[in-house]
C-alpha cells in the first residue's frame, strides 16, 4: 500500500495527527544523563534505546507516526547509530510509520545511495525520509523511484520554523513569487505524475514549519497532492490553532510533530516516563482534533 | 592552526590541489564486490576499509585532502558507518585533512547536533564538513562556532554540477541576482567577521561544481574569503582548464575533487590498486598545476 494511503488509514484508525519526534538529548533526562552512566557512550546509547522504547510503547496507539531526528543519533557516534537501528526496529514491531528526519540532499549516484540507505531494506530503512531540494529537482528522482516501488514517502523541506528561514526561502523572485512558493509549484507539477491515494495524495510530501501559519495556509492550497509534515509545534511556539490550516477539509493531508514536549517530561523512572508520555500524546492529539473541529 | 591555513600550507608543501573523493561503491571493484564476499555486509565493509586504506597510503603525499562521501557509507548500514570511522582514523594517521561530504542542514539544536557529530571529537570527527544553507544563515552558526573554536572548516553548497542545479540555484531574484549569487554575497558578508589566514581565507568555504566554469569564475571573485571545494572534475566532465578559474592569482583558495577516476581503477590486487591510484593522483595533480601555469 502507498505511504500516503497507509498514513491516512492510520490517522483515521487512531484518530490522531500527532507525529512523535525522537530527538535523543541524553543530558535532558536523569534516566539517560551521561554523567550518571560514567560517560560511557555504549551505556548512554543503551539508555537512549530503553528510554524511547518506553515512550513508543506507551504512546503508539495515540500517534499517527514517529520522526527520529538523525542528527541526534549521529552526534552519539557509532553507538548512537546502532541505537537508531534498534529504535527503527521497535517502531516496525509496533507497526508505527517512521519518517526519518535526515534532510538529505545530493546529486546523481550519491542521491541514489541515500535513497538506498533510508528507503531500502537495510539497517536504517524507514517509511519516509525528509530531503532538501536545493540541489535541484532531478536530485529527488532516486527517492521517488524508491517511494513508488516500495510504498515509501518523502518530505521536501519547503519552509522551516527558524527565524532565519526567510534568508533564502522567502527571497522574492523576478517572477513575483517567493522562493519556497516556486519550489512548491515545482513539487505540485511533479506530484501530478505520481500515483495518488483516494484523497489525491502522493508519496511527495513537504515540510512546513508551524510557526508561520500564513505560509502554512498558503502552501496547503498550493500543494493539493502533498502530505505536509509540520514541525515546530509546542516548544518552538506553534499552537493547535496555527497548525489547523495544514489540514484539508476532511482533517487529512498533514501530521504535526513535537519532540521535547512529548518525550522529555518530569520522570524519575520508566513507569513515570511512560505515563507522562502517554498523557502528553493524548493531550496533543485532543488539542489538534479540537482545533480542527473549531475551524470555521 | 585554522583550517584554511593548514590546507594552504599543505597545498604548498605537496604542491597538489587534489582532493581525493572516497565514494565506496563495492560492486565497482572485484576487490570489494559483494557477490565475491558472500553478500556479507561485515565482510564488504572490511574490504572497503582495506581498499581505501590502500588508496590513501599510496596517494596521500600527492593530495591536498580527501573527501569521504557520507551517503555511500550510510548505504552500507551500520557496518558502513564503522568503515567510515576507521577510514577517518587512517586519514588522521596520515595527517591528511578530511572534508566530510555530508551536506547536512537543519535548524537550532539539530544543527548543533550535526556540528558535534562531525566537527567535534567523536567517531566521525573531520577537519571540515559540507553543509546546505537552504534553511537559513542562522543554521550555519553552530558549525562556525565549532570551526573557529577547534580550527575546523565548513563548505556551503552554492552551485552544484548536476543538470538540475539550475532549478533553484539559478532562479532570478527580484534584485536581479541569481539565487546562488545572493547566497554567495551573504556568505562573504558573514566571512568578513571571521578570523582569516595570511591570504585572507576563513573557515567559511563554498562548494562550486566544475561543470559550470563561468559560475566558477564569477563566484571566485564574489567570495574572496572562502576556499572553494570543486567537485565534478573528471568523470562528471569538468576539465583542468575549466577549474583553473577556481584558484586565486597565487594558485591558492581551492581544491578540486575527483572520486571514481582516482579510486576505481583497473586493479586485480592491492599492489595494482596502489600503483594505479598513485599514478592517477599524480596525473591529476600535474594536470591542475599545468592548467594553473598556463592561465593567462
Amino acid at each position: 500500500m502507498d505511504f500516503a494511503e497507509r498514513l491516512h488509514r492510520r490517522i483515521r484508525d487512531v484518530d490522531s495527527r500527532v507525529c512523535l519526534g525522537i530527538d535523543p538529548r541524553p543530558s535532558l533526562s536523569e534516566l539517560t544523563a551521561p554523567e550518571r552512566l560514567g560517560g560511557d557512550p555504549a551505556r548512554v546509547a543503551d539508555a537512549v534505546v530503553r528510554y524511547f522504547t518506553t515512550v513508543l510503547r506507551a504512546t503508539h496507539d495515540r500517534l499517527a507516526c514517529c520522526k527520529p531526528q538523525a542528527a541526534f543519533f549521529e552526534a552519539l557516534g557509532l553507538h548512537g547509530l546502532e541505537a537508531l537501528a534498534r529504535l527503527l526496529q521497535v517502531a516496525r514491531e509496533l507497526e508505527l510509520p517512521v519518517i526519518l528526519d535526515a534532510k538529505r540532499g545530493d546529486i546523481g549516484s550519491t542521491s541514489e545511495a541515500y535513497a538506498r540507505a533510508y528507503l531500502g531494506t537495510g539497517d536504517f530503512a524507514a517509511d519516509a525520509l525528509t530531503v532538501n531540494a536545493y540541489l535541484g529537482l532531478d536530485t529527488l528522482e532516486p527517492y521517488l523511484d524508491a517511494a513508488v516501488r516500495h510504498g515509501r514517502g518523502l518530505f521536501v523541506v519547503l519552509k522551516t520554523s527558524n527565524p532565519g528561514s526567510a534568508d533564502l526561502q522567502d527571497l522574492r523572485l523576478a517572477s513575483g513569487e517567493l522562493l519556497h512558493q516556486a519550489l512548491a509549484d515545482r513539487l505540485t507539477e511533479r506530484a501530478a505524475a505520481l500515483p495518488a491515494d483516494g484523497a489525491g495524495y502522493t508519496a511527495l510530501g513537504a515540510v512546513v514549519g508551524a510557526t508561520y501559519p500564513q505560509a502554512l495556509r498558503e502552501l496547503r492550497a498550493r500543494l493539493p497532492r502533498s502530505v505536509l509534515l509540520v514541525p515546530g509545534y509546542g516548544a518552538q511556539g506553534g499552537t493547535a490553532a496555527d497548525v489547523a490550516a495544514a489540514f484539508d477539509g476532511d482533517g487529512a493531508g498533514a501530521v504535526v510533530s513535537a519532540s521535547r514536549s512529548l518525550t522529555y517530561l518530569d520522570a524519575h523512572d520508566e513507569t513515570d516516563l511512560g505515563r507522562a508520555a502517554r498523557a502528553a500524546a493524548g493531550s496533543m492529539r485532543d488539542d489538534l482534533n479540537r482545533a480542527l473541529a473549531e475551524r470555521t
